[in-house]
This record gives structure tokens, sequence and C-alpha cells, in this order.
């Protein structure tokens, strides 16, 4: 069986960003398969009683990941980031078309939605921003957002946010493998890669 | 000038542990000088709202975490983590004889600190465990104790963290450089040293 990760990520966050850009490499040098997996944030922060992003509640913690953020692109090799206005934009919609698209164009769709995000400023709670980062969908944008707007499609984009949280998830990125193995943040991609590759070796 | 860097570290935090364990070695190949610098995460955390480690507060986030340190432990070649209770245990009178000792025994000292809590899952809250640890100090342990609790090193601690506070600091460990950047997080820490050889090198 080839070792698989999944990768949860939530369309307005920072650090998903990050782990989006690095992940296709890292995976393919390693032999494991990733299935991109959108799923919403406020949902769960909601249950635990937080009403916005950590980052604005606590706001030394925020400017800190702001700082680190221009820090991280500039090691990586990415433009400097934009603080989207507001944040986070509502990625509700952004999340159901992501959803709604076959895995390889989720991945595009996905990493177009965070560059106009945060090397743009551009905000993604907007349909027609959206339409544009639709890289020639089958019947054209207006029946890729029908599509992600399908009570279906919103059904799967619920489930995603309800499995994710039973499986422990309180943040993004994370990562899960096939035995459930649990890693939080970018800064454990590499780990979790590795820890998939095991698996699937002595699985 | 040679580089610097303070190690903004709580006794009571296990991320803290893993850069304790690491710091030195990264420090000394970078030609960076580290001080160790002893604070109480406590009334950070209080001036925000949280009445204990956001690990009890939000459980899965502790879940993830204990798990994390098991796996961080086992790649770092550390003994297994043994989970102090209470957790966090009340590192206040640790904290006051790390803040007492020279910067050479403070830094034996508070690792020995780490290791008993971590590894062993002795109470750092009791005075004789914290004794026991003190690697023959002037005058013996007993005095290292009143030493500890004199006034204007009581005053010192609260000088630290109220220091710690005004820098930006939310969460231990944390990094900062002669110019007063700041990095969060034990994953930080190269980056941090790198960052403080280069301001080192231009300043």
């Amino acid at each position: 069986m080839k070792p698989s990760l999944t990768f949860w990520y939530e369309l307005a966050s920072t650090y998903s960003w990050l782990a989006a850009e690095r992940i296709e490499a890292l995976a393919v040098q390693a032999g494991v398969e990733v299935v991109w997996r959108p799923f919403l944030l406020g949902p769960i922060f909601a249950a635990q009683g937080w009403t916005s992003s950590p980052f604005n509640l606590f706001p030394t913690k925020g400017r800190n990941m702001w700082r680190d953020m221009e820090r991280q692109c500039a090691l990586m090799g990415l433009p400097p980031i934009v603080r989207p206005d507001p944040f986070p934009p509502n990625s509700l919609l952004a999340a159901r078309i992501a959803t709604s698209l076959p895995e390889a164009q989720r991945q595009l769709f996905s990493r177009a939605v965070y560059r106009a995000e945060f090397t743009r400023g551009e905000p993604i709670a907007d349909r027609a921003v959206l339409m544009s980062l639709l890289s020639d969908p089958i019947g054209g944008p207006e029946a890729a957002l029908a599509a992600a707007e399908a009570p279906d499609n919103k059904a799967a984009l619920r489930k995603a946010t309800d499995q994710a949280q039973s499986l422990g998830i309180y943040g993004a990125p994370s990562f899960t493998t096939a035995s459930g193995e649990l890693f939080w943040g970018n800064d454990r991609l590499e780990h979790a890669i590795a820890w998939a590759k095991r698996e699937g070796q002595v699985g």
C-alpha cells in the first residue's frame, strides 16, 4: 500500500499556506501520497469558546505570528506576506469550492487562493475573486460555483470539519496518517511525512 | 561584539525543556553567547484571562502536546517523557533559585530541574527535591534557598517576568536578540541563533 498522509488545511490560515507551498515536493521525494482536505476552523474555535482567530484574541501572539510569517516567507523565497483585511477572511465559499474540485484541481485552486490572499491581499470571501482563481473549470466558473453550493457538497465540507474535530484537530495545518497519528503545524510537516512513509513500509 | 541571544524559559514548560537540552550545542557551534533567563508564565497567562496552562484549558491541544513530546523525546534520544502530576507544577521556588544562581550554575540547575520533572516525575514545587538538585552550592543548599528567597532576588524574578511581557513574550520558550527580535518556541531555536549570529556580524 502506498503510504499516505491527509493534509488538513483552512484557507484563511497563514501557516496552512506555508505547508501548501511545501508539501508536494516533500511528499514526492518521500513517495508519500497526499490527500488535501479543506476544513473550517471557525466551528472548532467556536466549540472552545473562541469568537475569532487566536491571533486576534491574543494580540501579542498575533504580532509575533505576522513577524514570523515575514521571516518564514523570506526564508522560503516567497513574496512578502500581505495581511488580508479583515483577517481572517470568511473562507466558507473558498472551502466549498475546494471541496467540490477533483484532487489535482483542488491543490491548484487552494494554492491560488492562498497566493491571492497572502501575497496580493485579495478578498477571498468575494465570489468574483474566487471565480478568477478557478483555472478552466469544466463548464466554466458558474458551473463550478453551482457545484460548490450544491447541498451534497456543503454537507461534505461540514463532514470534513466534523471529522477533523473527531480526530482531535484543533488548528491548521494538521496532518494525519492512515493509523490516525496527528501532527499539528507547518513545523511538523517533515515529521508527519516521515511517519507516513514508515507506516507505509511496515503496514 | 560577541553575538548573543536571551533564552526565556519557564521551568514548568515542556518545550522549554527541549530547548534547554539543545541550545548550548547549537550556540557554541554558531559562536553565539546565550543568557538563560527564567521567568514565570503564570502572570502572563493570567493577564490574558487564562487560569491554567493552555494545554489544560484546551484538552485537544494538550493531548497533542503530550503525544508530540513523546515523539520529540524519541527523535532527540531523550528518555520517555513522564507527566508531572499536577501539571503544570508550581515552578515559583525553582525559578527563584535559578534566578539567584550565577549563569553557569543556573544552566546546570535548570536542566537538572527539567530532567527531574519530565523524566522522573519529581515534584519540583518541593523544597527537598530542589535542594537535591543543587550541585554543591556555595554555603550549602540552605544558603542557596535563603538567597533565592531574599527580597532582592524575588524582585529580580518579578522584573524578568515583567520584562518578558513588555518584550511581547506570551509563551515559552522564547528567544530575543540584542535588537529585540522575538522568536517563540523550541522549533524556532535554530532561526533565532542564526539571527543573533547575523546581528553580531553586522552590528
